[in-house]
């Protein structure tokens, strides 16, 4: 019973963490009928094993941790040269984009950058997010108080841009002023994307008000279409106003792993109150050096690996694997006549919920008459209802057994 | 050129972390001596390799991964059961105090922890930290907004514990109200402990006066006077008052593996603006499934390796030597007529600089006489000046070598 006072941001968050809620409704469904099949399409989460190039590449790094003559303390807080070096070339310069390797952060993972990143901006900035959205995005703005209070229509500080059927999931420009603009592309929960044209018209948006797109590009692995770009940075003037986030967690199944990275451009600056300039990477680096101690040196070397040869094509054809169980799940959608959004160079399907139902109902549907895990798209934000989300992140059998009952489901 | 508001806070900060700027000093003297064998006694990184037990540990968690059967994804944001309950079982009720699995948070170490704390706390929280200090409690907090402004008495609004040779390095309870204490013991840089006694009058301060202890103890390991406190929570009362910060940095090597954790007991509470408490466990716990996705799974596999019989007597053996080590650079001071306090709990020595040097002079003499890199004291905060700290963490044939070197100071 301290009078030590609280962050009081933290009591105006809702009480659960959306899939904390559907993981408990799930294991009641579980606990009720102990011997249904059921099979999750709802949490974004890896099922193939880690491929051999990045396995053999950890077990080298324990040798070298095990033995006095290649054993590694702390490493540099930003990463090491290895993997940051092996990002630029891999990522950016063999694409014919220039990013350094001075810019680029390792971490621990993207949703502790994107979470963090909050740090380094003024508690008074105005947030725009899409809706539907990730809710680190906002969850994060909450803390920082920066959210305002929760109405039927979202936080009243925030900014929505709504992503609907209407304008082909592609949200509008702010039509008021905002400082940061989150965007996820290709999208987490829709699994839609932005073409080039689309998203120059943000960056042009960016670069005229003088505001900081925050741009969460966890998926690019997962794009097959021609021209959609993978990298904000693909996009002119986007150096002047972009700040990329980047994970091992989808591309090379690292969720339990632990590994991303944060582009932060030389030349990107925010304002002080007094009117003075600082470097948005100076800044980022300052926070780093003093709050966190740099990647596991084990997980940079898989990482790493990943840049390889064989790394490369035993990743690619893991992603292939998924976005072929993409393809079946979308194609059985159809056949059960519901509208199905995404699923092409995204490993998310954003699925119409049928007439008469709205997503909790029809998450409990599937769950209840299918045996399959959904992710009600309301708990994205007040655009997500009508939809469920469908994840291609199970196994190959598992997802085929899913097509198949969803493409029976036009008996409902 | 964006107008996006930054967090001000980031110009207070002086230019350079004290270890980046000790760093710089030491290369330049390297380029201008290439022939000298330098000794790092300087920042307090390990160089022992991690021990079998963890290693196998590890190289089996790897085998978990590559496999279908056995992969893992995303782990629980608060970490694997299987390493809580080795450490609630290890660390807490072996020792007979009462800590629960679910009090027990893991992380990529406790430098992030202890950053990120800030996170739960008002922006308001009046801060108190002994002096001299690790620098990272007084920076996040500077980040934070909490400091006040930087004048040559340090942050004006920090409340500074002075710990001098006057009072046997033991902190006065605070004077002026505060919210927040931070405490380090064994203490970080002075190498000294806090007897029950005293720790005590601590824990007593804070239930008086209704402030919360923040406890960081990741030295722990390298106590073996009987009775000095391995934890807070040996004290009576201090769960109602008391987080802990523990790391298997220092312990185990993990320097560059990265794991750490915290223990936030049930039942400590803060206060929001309108009166109302908020528990202290629920809203770290909200902050850590927000903002971070737990540390990897292979590290925590090596850290519950730490547990059972064979980790234990190995990293023991390892601490053996690291204080050895210690011991001979303490017989080394004393015999060249050097002032030391710390090294017999803690891998640190606190050595008086010799009249007429400070720290920074007597920092040189040590890098241009001796090639021995040092810490000078007066990075730590203003009662630093007038001393170095030296650590034991180097080789056993470095550390040897160095102490040969200043038994010999004498002759200066």
């Amino acid at each position: 019973m301290s009078n030590t006072p609280v962050n009081d941001n933290f009591a105006l968050l809702p009480d659960s963490y959306l899939f904390s809620a559907v993981g408990a409704e799930v294991a009641r469904f579980r606990d009720s009928y102990p011997d249904a099949r059921v099979i999750s399409l709802g949490i974004g989460d890896v099922t193939r094993p880690i491929v051999p190039a990045v396995t053999q590449a950890m077990r080298r790094a324990v040798d070298d941790m095990a033995s006095a003559e290649t054993f590694r303390g702390y490493g540099p807080e930003q990463g090491y040269m290895f993997l940051r070096q092996a990002i630029a070339d891999g990522d950016y310069a063999g694409r014919g984009i220039e990013i350094g390797a001075d810019e680029i952060f390792i971490s621990d993972g993207a949703k502790s950058d994107l979470g963090n990143i909050s740090d380094i901006f003024s508690r008074d900035c105005r947030v725009a997010v899409t809706d539907p959205v990730y809710p680190v995005y906002v969850d994060s703005n909450v803390m920082a108080g920066r959210a305002g209070q929760l109405t039927s229509q979202g936080w009243n500080r925030i900014t929505y841009l709504p992503c609907t059927e209407a304008t082909d999931f592609i949200p509008r420009l702010p039509e008021t002023p905002v400082d940061l603009i989150y965007l996820c592309y290709p999208n987490n929960p829709t699994g839609t994307v932005l073409s080039a044209a689309r998203l120059k018209e943000f960056v042009d948006y960016a670069r005229e008000h003088k505001c900081i797109i925050l741009y969460d590009s966890a998926y690019e692995a997962f794009i097959s279409t021609p021209g959609v770009p993978r990298s904000i940075y693909e996009i002119e003037g986007a150096r002047e106003v972009a700040i990329e986030f980047r994970s091992f967690s989808k591309t090379a199944g690292f969720t339990g792993l632990r590994c991303g990275y944060t582009v932060v451009p030389r030349g990107l600056t925010g304002k002080c109150a007094d009117g003075s300039m600082l470097s948005l990477r100076d800044i980022w680096l300052r926070r780093q050096t003093t709050k966190f101690n740099g990647a596991s040196y084990i997980i940079q070397r898989g990482a790493e690996a990943v840049y390889t040869p064989e790394g490369r094509s035993q990743i690619q054809a893991v992603i292939a694997d998924y976005m072929r169980g993409a393809r079946l799940l979308k194609a059985a959608c159809v056949q059960a006549g519901l509208k199905t959004f995404g699923g092409t160079d995204a490993p998310y399907l954003w699925v119409k919920c049928p007439q008469g139902y709205d997503s909790q109902a029809f998450f409990r549907l599937l769950l209840e008459r299918l045996c399959i895990v959904s992710t009600p798209g309301s708990g994205f934000g007040p655009a997500g209802e009508g939809y469920v989300r469908l994840t291609a992140f199970n196994t190959e059998a598992a997802t085929a057994e899913a097509a198949r009952r969803i493409a029976a489901i036009g008996v409902l």
